[in-house]
C-alpha cells in the first residue's frame, strides 16, 4: 500500500493549481529592508489555490494558543479556503484583542491582494512570543508575495524557505500516485526545530487521555479530489502517527499547525470515506506527514542523533504511548544518546517513573539499525545479556538508530521519534541577553 | 514556629547517642585500595545508635526500585533500627535476586561488625544501575567503617563525603531546640546531583493522583524520644514540602531514601502526634528537610541557578502541582534561566500544555529575590508590563531568584525547588564511552 507512489521533486506547488512565493519583509525588525525578496532570509510565504479547495487542520491542544491558530480553527468549520498567509519571526501568541485583529488584518490584507474574499484565506504564524506584529511590514510582505506567485519548484522552495525558524535547512517532499485512474500529486513543506513535542487535534480541544507536550508548522497541498470530512479524518490519522509521535524538547508550543488544501485540480472522481480509494489516499498522506516529521527531529535544534523508539508489549495504548514519552524525552537519556553510551539503566528508570504499568523483571531493551528487526538486547527480562559493552556503544553509535523496548504485559505499541540532547541545544537556547531579538518563542 | 531553633555545627553525630564513620573500599574497582580510609572519597558509611532507635523512611515511586530500597520498606513495619550501612558507587539497583542477596548480606555483615541484629539494619546504595555489588570490598569496608565509629563532627562529615556521587561538596546541616524541657538535637546528610526529581512515598506505592519523578539519599538522626507513628508522620509531612518539591533534571531515581533515626537519648517524654510539641518537632524537621532539599538543587549537576517557582491562585493542588512541575521542568524555561533571559513566553507556553487549567487572560508572571514580596511583574493579566527589558534581566541575574506565576483563577498554591539546564549538564550527562566506569546509573 505504502508503495503504490513515487516521490518527485518540489512540494506545495507540485500539485496542479497551486501557486506560491516567499518575500523577506522584515517582521523581526531587523531593519535591512521592506517588502523585498533580497536581503535576509524570508519571513513572509503565501499559498493560493486557482480554485477553492477542501481544507482540513490540526492545531496545537496548549491552552494558550496562538491567534492565528484560533482564526484558523473557526474557518475550518467551513472545510474550504483558497489560501494560506504565514510568517516566521513573530508568533502572533499571547498578544491579546491586538494579535486577533492582527490575524484577522492578515487574511483581509491576502485576500485583497489575491482578489479572493477574506474568509478563504488561512494564516499561520511562528517566531517570538508576546510581541505584536509589525503590520505595516506584514503588507509590504503580503503585497509583493502576491506579486511573485509561481507554479515552478523555486517558488515552493521560496515557501520553505520563509517559514524556517532556528531550522537550518528547508523541509519539503511530494509525491505523485493515481487515484481513480487519475495522477494525483502531493506537496508539503514544513519548519520545526525547538518547542517541539506537539500534541494537535483537529479543534485544539484536548483528548480524553492527553499525554502532550513546537513550534511546528506544516503546509500540505494536493490537487485531489476529496470530500472536506474524508480529507480531515485522513490527516488526523496521519498527524496522530507522525506530527504527534515527534519529540526534540518535550514543549509544546502556542503555534503547530498543519493544514491541508485539496483542490480536485487532479480530476479525479471525488475521494470520499467509504470508496477503496480513500486507503490509497491515506497511505500516501501517512508518507508524507511522516517524512516532514522526521525532517524536524533531524533538524532539531543542536540534534546530534535521531533516535526511533519503539515501545510494544504495553497493556494498552496509554502505557505504551507514556513509556515511549518518558524515555524519548528524559534528560538522562537523552544525553547518553548524545554520549553514544547506552545506558539502559536510565531507560529502565524512566520507564519506571512513567505512567505505565512496567514490571523489572519483564523489561526487554535493545538496538537496530533503522527499521531494522535484527535488534541486538541489551537487556532481556530484566537481566543484562550477553552483549558486550563495545557491542552495545557500536550499535548507539551511528546518528540514526531504533531503540526497542517490549515491557511484555500485553499487546499495545507506540513509538516516538526522538532527538538527543546536546550542549549545542542549551547555548542555542539560552540566547543572548545583549541581543534580545535572538532570543526565541 | 520556625524560629524556636538554633543551628548548630555538624551533622548525624550532633544528637546523642549516635556514632558513624566512612570509608573508601573500592565499590566502584577503581583498583586503588581496599577498606582503606585513604586513597580516593569514601564510598561506604555507617550510622549506628548506641540504643534501638525508632525509625520513620520514605522511597522512591518508581516502579524499578533497587534491592535496598525493597529492604527498607519492610523492615519500615517494624519501626525501629539501630544501624544505616550505604554505599555510593553502586546502585544495586536492577540486579535481580542476587541484588536482594547482597542488600541482606550488607545488612548482615554491618549487624556482625556492630554486634546487634540484622534486622535492625537499613541499607541504601547509590551508584550505577545494572551492575552487581563487590561484596568482598563491601564486606572489608564494613568491617572499617565499624571500626572507626566516632561521635565527632569529623565522623559525620565521613559519612556526607561518602555518599557523595557527582555532588561537589557535602551537604550536612544540624539543629538543637527545647521540646518537652529538654535540649534536643536533629541532624541529617544528603547527597544528590542527578537524576533528581524525587516523588516519595511511605511504602514505595504511589499516591493516587501522581505527578512524580535523583538518586537522592537523605539520613537524619535525632536524640528526641518521638513514637513510631508521629515520627512517621512529621517526615511524611516533611518530605512532602522539600525533597518532593526538588527537580534537577525530572527523572526520578530507583534509589531516593530518607531515613530518619530517633534514639530517645535526650530524654524527653516521649513525643505522640496529640501533643503540642509534636508541631514543635514537625516544624524543625521540615526545616532540616528543606535546607537538605535545597543543597541538593544548588549542587545538581551543571547548576547555575537556582529558581523557587512559586505558583498560586489554582483550582486545585493538582493543577498548582502540575503547573509548577511544567515549568520547573520545560527545556526550554530552564535553558532560558542559564542565559539570565527573562522569557515569559515560555513559561506561559508551559503553563499552557500543563495539566492545569489555565487562562491566558489570568496569568500574572513575576520574579523576586528569594523569599521577598517585591515582585517585578514581566505579565499581568496576560498582558506585558511596564517593566523594561533591562529591569527584567537584572531579576533574573542572581544565582538565585524566585519566580511567581498567579493563575488567578482559584485559591491553591505549590512550589517548586528547580535548577536551570546548562552544557555542563549536558557534557557531564554525556559520559565518556571510552571509560565506562565514568557512566553514571
Amino acid at each position: 500500500m505504502a508503495h503504490v507512489f513515487k516521490r518527485i521533486e518540489g512540494s506545495v506547488t507540485a500539485p496542479r493549481g497551486f501557486r506560491a512565493a516567499g518575500v523577506f519583509c522584515d517582521i523581526k525588525r531587523l531593519g535591512t529592508g521592506k517588502g523585498s525578496n533580497k536581503g535576509p532570509k524570508r519571513d513572509l510565504a503565501l499559498i493560493f489555490s486557482d480554485a477553492r479547495a477542501a481544507v482540513a487542520g490540526m492545531f496545537t491542544t496548549n491552552q494558550i494558543c496562538a491567534a492565528p491558530v484560533k482564526l484558523c480553527i473557526e474557518r475550518m468549520k467551513r472545510g474550504v479556503a483558497r489560501a494560506v498567509v504565514v510568517n516566521s519571526g513573530n508568533a502572533n501568541a499571547c498578544t491579546g484583542k491586538q494579535g486577533r485583529h492582527d490575524a484577522d488584518a492578515m487574511a483581509r490584507l491576502a485576500a485583497s491582494a489575491l482578489g479572493i474574499k477574506s474568509s478563504d484565506v488561512l494564516v499561520a504564524s511562528t517566531g517570538r512570543i508576546g510581541v505584536t506584529l509589525p503590520m505595516a511590514n506584514v503588507g509590504h510582505g503580503i503585497k509583493s508575495a502576491a506579486g511573485l506567485l509561481g507554479t515552478s519548484r523555486a517558488s515552493a522552495a521560496q515557501v520553505a524557505d520563509a517559514i524556517m525558524t532556528s531550522d537550518t535547512r528547508p523541509k519539503e517532499v511530494a509525491v505523485e500516485f493515481k487515484l481513480g485512474g487519475k495522477i494525483v500529486r502531493i506537496g508539503g513543506v514544513c519548519k520545526g526545530a525547538g518547542m517541539i513535542q506537539p500534541g494537535m487535534s483537529a479543534t485544539g480541544a484536548r483528548p480524553a487521555a492527553a499525554s502532550l507536550h513546537a513550534t511546528m508548522l506544516c503546509f500540505i497541498t494536493t490537487d485531489a479530489a476529496i470530500a472536506k470530512r474524508a480529507l480531515q479524518s485522513a490527516l488526523e490519522q496521519s498527524v496522530a502517527q507522525s506530527f504527534n509521535r515527534i519529540t526534540v524538547d518535550g514543549d509544546m508550543s502556542t503555534n503547530d499547525t498543519v493544514l491541508v488544501l485539496a483542490n480536485g485540480a487532479a480530476g479525479n472522481s471525488k475521494c470520499k470515506m467509504q470508496n477503496s480509494k480513500f486507503k490509497v489516499f491515506q497511505a500516501v498522506l501517512d508518507f508524507i506527514c511522516l517524512e516532514l516529521a522526521k525532517m524536524i527531529v533531524r533538524d532539531g535544534e543542536g540534534v546530534s542523533r535521531f533516535v526511533t523508539v519503539r515501545v510494544r508489549g504495553a497493556k494498552n495504548f496509554e502505557d505504551a504511548d507514556a513509556a515511549a514519552r518518558a524515555v524519548a524525552n528524559s534528560a538522562l537519556v537523552k544525553t547518553s544518546w548524545h554520549g553514544g553510551d547506552p545506558n539502559w539503566g536510565r531507560i529502565i528508570d524512566a520507564l519506571g517513573y512513567s505512567a505505565a504499568t512496567v514490571v523489572e523483571e519483564r523489561v526487554d531493551i535493545g538496538y537496530s539499525a533503522p527499521g531494522s528487526r535484527a535488534v541486538l538486547h541489551s537487556l532481556k527480562r530484566g537481566q543484562p545479556t550477553r552483549a558486550t559493552f563495545e557491542q552495545l556503544c557500536a550499535a548507539v553509535a551511528p546518528r540514526e538508530f531504533d531503540l526497542h523496548i517490549n515491557l511484555n504485559l500485553g499487546h499495545a505499541a507506540a513509538v516516538m521519534y526522538a532527538a538527543d540532547l546536546t550542549a549545542d541545544y542549551v547555548d542555542f537556547n539560552k540566547g543572548d541577553v545583549t541581543d534580545p531579538a535572538s532570543l526565541g518563542g
